[in-house]
């Protein structure tokens, strides 16, 4: 086993199943124990930065799991942190950008001076399921005219069409630890 | 000018004031320009952790921004993070407390088991108002049985009561970088 394989390994050790949460059938996955574990939570941080295609100015983080993983990563590569928050968090002016829930839609806001043109940006969370809100994350960065170098969560959930929902929202590079 | 000093009037410049927000009258402090910052946020995370009085074992960090310094900090101490969280977000068996808003109420949850009774823990957010929150996030840690080492905020509003409302909910050791 490789020592990425190793620490890919621990990692997936330190996220458990919870069954039927937040409703019936659904199999939710608990960072909470790989946040508890220094070690696991560490190498979780360097696996991250290591997947990184190429230098970045910015981590854009999603409100709030998200910003478990991008402020570490930002503080590790010595770049900004940026936050993608939910709707009346952000006291200066936004832009905002809806997506689709199961039943229903939310939204999420940046500072419309978050970003410059041309900024190199990684966008990070820590699940991509159906992609809507990394998807939104991605028109966000992009209506601050700045570039999605790359996408990254620790969890994907395969099968749902996260992916292929990122590529429609402009996003070209994506990788994640663990596939569930 | 100390060393300190320096650090906590480089910090300070990049909190920013927005008026009337959330609502007229308020002056809200936007810890965004400081997350933008590399050199900023390393230095509030190596302050904040300078300010400890003694070893801790846990950081427990309040949901969102106290995510944002907690996490990192967890990382730099080399010891465990333990989200406290909104309602509905924690998908294992939760401690829950209420806490008075100017308007209603709001709630806070910890998982029962991420603390072991005597670990000594040190709870994060980026602020103190009048102590609502941390108030709450302090008792759910009792209820562990866990030992509040130390509270520790980014920016203290200070005349809002917060830190007499702390005292009453057990906590004997609060700081902050910044007081407004």
């Amino acid at each position: 086993m490789s020592s990425v394989d190793a620490r890919v390994a621990k990692i997936s050790s330190l996220v458990r199943t919870i069954p039927d949460f937040p409703e019936p059938g659904v199999q939710f996955r608990d960072i909470t124990p790989l946040l508890a574990d220094p070690d696991g939570f560490r190498e979780t941080i360097d696996v991250l930065v290591g997947q990184l295609p190429g230098p970045i100015d910015v981590v854009v983080g999603i409100d709030s799991r998200g910003f478990l993983f991008g402020a570490p990563m930002a503080l590790q590569m010595d770049v900004g942190f940026v936050p993608v928050r939910k709707p009346g968090k952000l006291p200066a002016p936004v832009f905002e950008e809806d997506y689709l829930l199961e039943y229903g839609s939310s939204s999420l806001n940046i500072h419309r001076d978050a970003l410059r043109p041309g900024q190199r940006v990684l966008i990070v969370d820590d699940l991509l399921a159906t992609g809507g809100t990394l998807g939104a994350a991605a028109k966000l960065v992009a209506r601050e005219g700045a570039e999605i170098v790359h996408v990254e969560t620790v969890i994907e959930l395969a099968g749902l069409g996260g992916r292929k929902h990122l590529g429609e929202c402009g996003v070209t590079s994506y990788s994640s630890i663990l596939v569930c």
